[in-house]
């Protein structure tokens, strides 16, 4: 796609034009069909709420739940739709079982609430948590394999980690990881929470027990779209967090995995049904993924790669920035984190890139230090990412 | 008011003009002023993530939440928000903890997922559940009164009663119970579903240990609105459904009951966050009160009492449908259920009343027999109620 195409495909996003946008890991602004189809259901859930949730929600949730699975590579009839990663990660830790004495196993790279999820659910359960290091730049996939094996042990009874780790943007071999978890009978639960819409995913060559995402970052749909899809043994393992009309099934209810009246499947009803909520991101995710498909999901991803690529020489050159991130193809997307010098007040940063420049990027403290990342999509200009080095070269002083 | 003025205010409402809207006790259409609201809101959402969740939402969120504890008679350092009632009555029924042995206290006329909820609840604490028969048209507060604290013993832990009870509209006492429950060292649950925006009502006036309510009924907000406000002394008794990032209060956190820079308190924002969804609903809470209170909230209370007053008239006479509302202004606001014929196909008749007549109306079976509910507000016209009293004698053969 010549630069004049991506020109087009930004004109077709809502983009605050005051403002660069390179923090797509975490929230992606919307095409502007997305936008137009969700707020047309939402018109339709204002003006007549009844017919809209109890007769026209069914088929278009069945259709969404499928585009979606399709998409992911995965099932329609094990996809669980919720508001976003964290509630399918806490539906999974609130309700999954584990022999006690034993371990929950965890990177030292998941994302902080998902660590205090799984301390909870360690607490409740009278089992300890460990961490394992991840290589910070390894030289390829197998290096990480190797640390995540190392530290699994006969007490280990539950593996999660990130698909991508959301500081840095370091892609981990999940199909590897969930093998060799896999072999040692334990449990995994992969937090997706970047992966659709940013990797080349197929749920179908991972063989994992949960897998988690959300839909608000590179999928591109509107806020409130997550989901948990779980593997073949795990059809009975979860408690819904909350009880409301599906938690029993209705009089003359079909087989837990038949398609139902409501668009879903008694069993993932159960979940997905709670109390009377705006369930409209999921009916629109599939004008988010057509228009990324239209534009051509390999192309996406090359242009994020070549946007990366422009950071890394903007930032890492004449900035002088350590680059936290790997390059390779197999252990990057088109994320990619640089080491701000020590000392740097991240939140300050933050503020600072917002109110003086109008750039929108992650900064965060992490424990090897202070870290800028740097997220570019398709619709990102090499004219922003100079914008982003122009203004650190002035708040860094570098 | 004249009913120019009502035809002026339902001008202001998003209606569906082919459809007749008698169900806003299921969910109220919106006010033109709030979906515009709601809409501008999530547009900038849409185009600047990160700037609208992180800054622009604070403020915004104390705003709505001052304002609707305040509409409520309650106290905004007190009030969780939640998605809906369904949220907030499970979250207490998740978390609280009861002395067991000992029983949880129902109505017979609870909602049916609530009751599944506190059920749950009691097989989880090792609690027996009973129910207790409400009078079904009581002459009096007085005689629910007397059959609650019948039904009260040394065993009773808990008593969770609907404020109006759903399937017909009756209004309870609750404050009444609330000080029988208390006496006893009863904590008292009030789902309050129907109540905000139906009765006039005032917290303060009702000692409560927590009272749950849903927005997008009689308050006419968004769908995704609801809360809970906690009584003084639960503070700490409730523990939130899922981890994230409010779990540990960030560093340099102020007392757990002072405002915060999110727009909340600490203690509130431990519930209320739950990974990046979508809170505009909460956000348009305001301009759902303030239409409202503009067109005068005691009006409109003494409106729906018209109109429910004409559907007595029309259902009850010519059509000879018995009334399972009590008329008493104490027992009852402007939502009236009628008794059906016994045999009655009650999701038939819902289905041929929309299907050949464009009506909404919820119709249920309960233990008592087939019930039909007419819930009007200040939109509906007497017309409409003819059109309705003309149908059912069609479909019923009356």
């Amino acid at each position: 796609m010549a630069i004049a195409d991506w020109e087009d495909a930004r004109g077709r996003m809502l983009l605050d034009p005051t403002a660069v946008n390179l923090n797509t890991g975490s929230g992606g602004p919307l095409p502007r069909i997305a936008f137009e189809r969700v707020t047309g259901l939402r018109a339709r859930l204002a003006e007549a709420p009844m017919d809209f949730l109890l007769r026209e929600v069914p088929p278009l949730l069945w259709t969404a739940r499928e585009r979606l699975a399709g998409f992911l590579g995965g099932d329609p009839h094990r996809l669980v739709l919720t508001t976003n990663v964290t509630g399918a990660v806490n539906l999974v830790a609130s309700s999954l079982s584990l022999a006690a004495p034993g371990e929950i196993l965890l990177t030292d790279s998941e994302y902080t609430p998902m660590r205090w999820c799984w301390e909870r659910m360690a607490e409740r359960q009278g089992l300890t948590l460990r961490t394992f290091r991840l290589p910070p730049m390894p030289a390829g996939p197998g290096e990480i394999v190797d640390a995540a094996v190392a530290a699994m042990g006969p007490r280990t009874r539950l593996l999660s980690f990130s698909h991508v780790v959301s500081a840095t943007g370091l892609v981990l071999p999940a199909a590897d990881l969930c093998e060799q978890a896999r072999r040692r009978g334990i449990v995994t639960v992969v937090d997706g929470a970047h992966a659709p819409g940013f990797l080349d995913l197929n749920l179908a060559d991972i063989p994992y027990d949960f897998y988690a995402g959300s839909g608000h970052k590179w999928l591109l749909a509107p806020t409130g779209v997550g989901f948990v899809h779980f593997g073949p043994g795990h059809e009975g393992g979860l408690e819904p967090a909350q009880v409301s009309w599906a938690y029993h099934p209705p009089e003359g209810s079909g087989p837990p995995d038949e398609r139902d009246r409501f668009g879903s499947t008694p069993r993932l009803r159960r979940f997905e049904c709670e109390g009377t909520r705006d369930i409209c991101p999921w009916l629109a995710v599939p004008e988010s993924i057509g228009f990324q498909t239209g534009l051509g999901l390999d192309r996406i991803r090359a242009r994020r790669r070549e946007l990366a690529g422009h950071a890394r020489l903007r930032l890492t050159g004449e900035q002088g920035l350590e680059p936290a991130t790997p390059e390779a193809a197999e252990l990057s997307g088109g994320m990619v984190a640089f080491c701000l010098p020590r000392g740097t007040n991240a939140d300050r940063l933050r503020q600072d890139l917002w109110k003086r420049f109008r750039i929108e990027a992650a900064v965060g403290e992490r424990p090897d230090g202070p870290l800028l990342r740097v997220s570019a999509n398709f619709y990102t200009t090499e004219d922003e990412i100079d914008r982003l080095a122009d203004a650190l070269k002035k708040l860094l002083g570098t």
